[in-house]
């Protein structure tokens, strides 16, 4: 069956400027937000919800592991043992610095963020948190040690919301089994389109990606639905309960702020950008990364990616062109450096551009077209998680050069890396069954293997 | 002596593309500072110093006097009456709010903002500061009544420092006698050129522009030496001094920032933006951008003047582009807004610009040339204050088709708006007699007038 799916998908693929614009075209109606009561707190009293985990240093061996407490009774203190200590005799304890916020008319729970020092490489890790009955255990794996031809998975989700399609989406993902961190490209939980910013909305969005993120390490980053700026109601302080309830190791990149900063992970230098905040040269954003460029070693990391919300590369009319402002700003350095790949969430569809730059312009050259260039990143789009507002079926037309696929499907993506050449990465869309691809392709290296890549592989069955 | 001058300067005059580089460079050294003993606080127990005013509302009827005492037992109020009530007799009681803040190893004095509300426009004032044998008298006029043909004088002075060419800017703007107004473009005392910031130039550049800014209102913007970031010697608050030391009425036009706000003054509606602060869509600074244009009258306020310190249209090598950021977000309401003038700092040495627009690009059409565009603004570089970096003496081979007049010198500039259509233009270069004018031109409305200019006026007599 997944043959003619594949066929069928190929055959009806509309090819524009040498672009692909799928014919696959999810229905445009606002995705349906899965009901509060359906996503229940833990039973028990105080019960350790909404767990969450990351990235807790710059290499791997540490974790921040995040859950919330009704009241704050509770232990502050988490336990953790190696797994195959399978009676969890050694267990270690770690403190936990635990936070609140009010929002308009709203009080959070007790929001509490341990990090766990010192893990060993490789190894899974069991821990626990709670008390008594209520005592809840999870579970994870650290990375590899960094190194260039470390083999590693990543998952890749944007723009997720605790829509009908966003669990369709998450299952879909835990379903492939391949996945080993997820790069999660902002716009979580869509509180801000409810009345006053409904934050119980985000209580329910970290019980819903509980059964993925308290299971595995999700890199965050801030998206615009993240902002959660509203005079009108006297909420003026940027990313509030963003910042509260997702910590990240941003100081361990030199980082002077969470919404920008960087990790290793096996064989991945992974840089985190803020679309929404200040970017132009002199400011923190743009001073760090600057400092950031230099410090990156291809040797140890070959592979370098890029997570940022809005697409500096998009040709679908919502959000057309709203990343222009950080590009012109940013892009020169992503080409320099020879930057992989460039994630972005946003626009909620799917696409994947050509290695394309756009950094010869002076104003007054008309050197301003984006023009194919080996040293530039792929620029993708993964917004497509399957948010509450819907999909962005409007595709500007006549697809531009740069732009290699692009289909108005909600969906995720992985990113498998090899070694420090190949990388084998694959779009899936909720459509379809597990198993079959929406677009995939082997991407080379920048550094080690800068080799064009064959740009026509999608729709092919990857199982 | 001055026609001489002029004749010279106009023939030494190299065309090209269109546009004037004059011939006429100061030398590129940098300027030296004037050292801190020959800034000496007023002499007295506790005197005020550091006097400034600046527009305290919307629209001119009230005034924000601030001003600096070593210790806290000062009265924390100042009086004021109307200067033509010569004995003082009904004098007025003002309470300040007081402030102070640390820097590194530097602890500031006790800044007072007291806010005048009220006054009636078009009318003297005198105010003081201090007590007994140590008060300071001083004075300033409102502005007449907001409205569409009332004439008014803007100073123009960006970059200043504190440098023997800065002291030389600031007395020919006064030596003028014209302006009522300074819309000052950024970059004040420079204090973070010194080692850990030397805030004690920020108390030097306060007693150094009193001589102005006590008398007449300074409409401030804040550039890049006002960031004050520094992270290696633990300050992370950004623009700390100057928020502190300067403080504007941003919330008067529902801004949630001092950074970007904007009041109406006689015939002129001014915006301030902020190039170092987030400004992509969703941002705070865009949102509230979005809305304040819209709520623009013509019909009362003529003049639609953006001040902003990263000028959009550069030609000089130095900062070439840097405004590139913002341009490509807020340029398409430039021209639909049909905004009459944007002043720049930031790039030390003088630049007009044509009026053109680049908004027509969409990534793929190659549109990206800046075009003649009657509705789009004149882009000016005021940066020529006098700093203490030196003067931006690298002009970009081959003026651009978008420079109108460019030449690398220290000075100022006065707008002398006359009513709804016409407003004289007039730059001035230190070197002249304050009679000599650099470049000047009468600029029309471009809303009741949108005719084109005569854009070759430059070195014209204007006394």
């Amino acid at each position: 069956m997944w043959w003619l799916i594949t066929v069928l998908s190929f055959l009806l693929g509309r090819v524009c400027d040498g672009g692909i614009t799928s014919s696959y075209i999810r229905e445009a109606a606002p995705s349906t937000e899965i009901p509060k009561k359906d996503f229940p707190p833990p039973s028990g009293y105080n019960a350790p919800e909404q767990v969450h985990i990351t990235q807790g240093d710059q290499i791997g061996r540490s974790v921040i592991v995040s859950w919330v407490t009704p009241v704050n009774k509770h232990p502050k203190y988490m336990t953790y043992w190696e797994a195959n200590d399978k009676d969890g005799i050694k267990r270690n304890r770690v403190r936990s610095k635990t936070t609140t916020y009010r929002y308009y008319n709203y009080s959070s729970g007790y929001i509490h963020h341990a990090t766990i020092n010192k893990l060993e490489y490789n190894t899974k890790y069991m821990y626990e948190l709670g008390k008594g009955n209520n005592t809840r255990r999870f579970w994870f794996t650290t990375p590899p040690e960094v190194g260039p031809d470390v083999p590693y998975t990543f998952g890749i989700i944007g723009d997720l919301g605790q829509t009908h399609a966003s669990n369709q989406t998450l299952e879909h993902y835990l379903g492939s089994r391949k996945g080993q961190t997820v790069l999660y490209l902002g716009d979580f939980s869509y509180a801000d389109v409810h009345p006053y910013h409904d934050n119980e909305k985000w209580d329910t969005f970290g019980r819903f990606v509980e059964k993925s993120n308290a299971y595995e390490p999700w890199i965050y980053i801030a998206g615009n639905h993240e902002l959660d700026f509203a005079p009108e109601i006297d909420e003026h302080s940027l990313f509030k309960p963003y910042k509260h309830r997702y910590h990240v190791p941003f100081r361990a990149s030199q980082s002077t702020s969470p919404l920008w900063y960087s990790i290793k992970r096996a064989s991945a230098h992974i840089i985190v950008l803020s679309s929404y905040s200040a970017f132009a040269k002199y400011t923190p954003q743009y001073n760090w990364l600057e400092q950031e460029f230099a410090k990156v070693n291809r040797s140890e990391t070959p592979w370098l990616i890029i997570l940022l919300h809005s697409p500096m590369y998009n040709s679908n009319n919502y959000h057309f062109m709203e990343g222009e402002g950080m590009r012109v700003v940013f892009e020169p350095w992503f080409v320099k450096y020879k930057v992989d790949l460039v994630f972005s969430g946003h626009v909620h569809s799917y696409e994947r551009s050509e290695r394309v730059s756009n950094v010869q312009y002076n104003i007054t050259d008309g050197l301003s077209t984006p023009v194919k260039d080996p040293s530039a990143p792929v620029y993708i789009t993964v917004g497509d998680g399957g948010n509450i507002e819907g999909i962005a079926d409007s595709f500007t037309e006549h697809q531009p050069d740069y732009s290699a696929f692009r289909e108005a499907s909600f969906g995720h993506a992985l990113l498998e890396i090899k070694n420090r050449t190949h990388a084998f990465y694959n779009w899936h869309r909720n459509q379809d069954n597990v198993s079959v691809s929406g677009d995939s392709i082997w991407f080379y290296n920048r550094y080690w293997f800068p080799k064009e890549e064959s740009t026509y592989s999608s729709s092919t069955k990857t199982a």
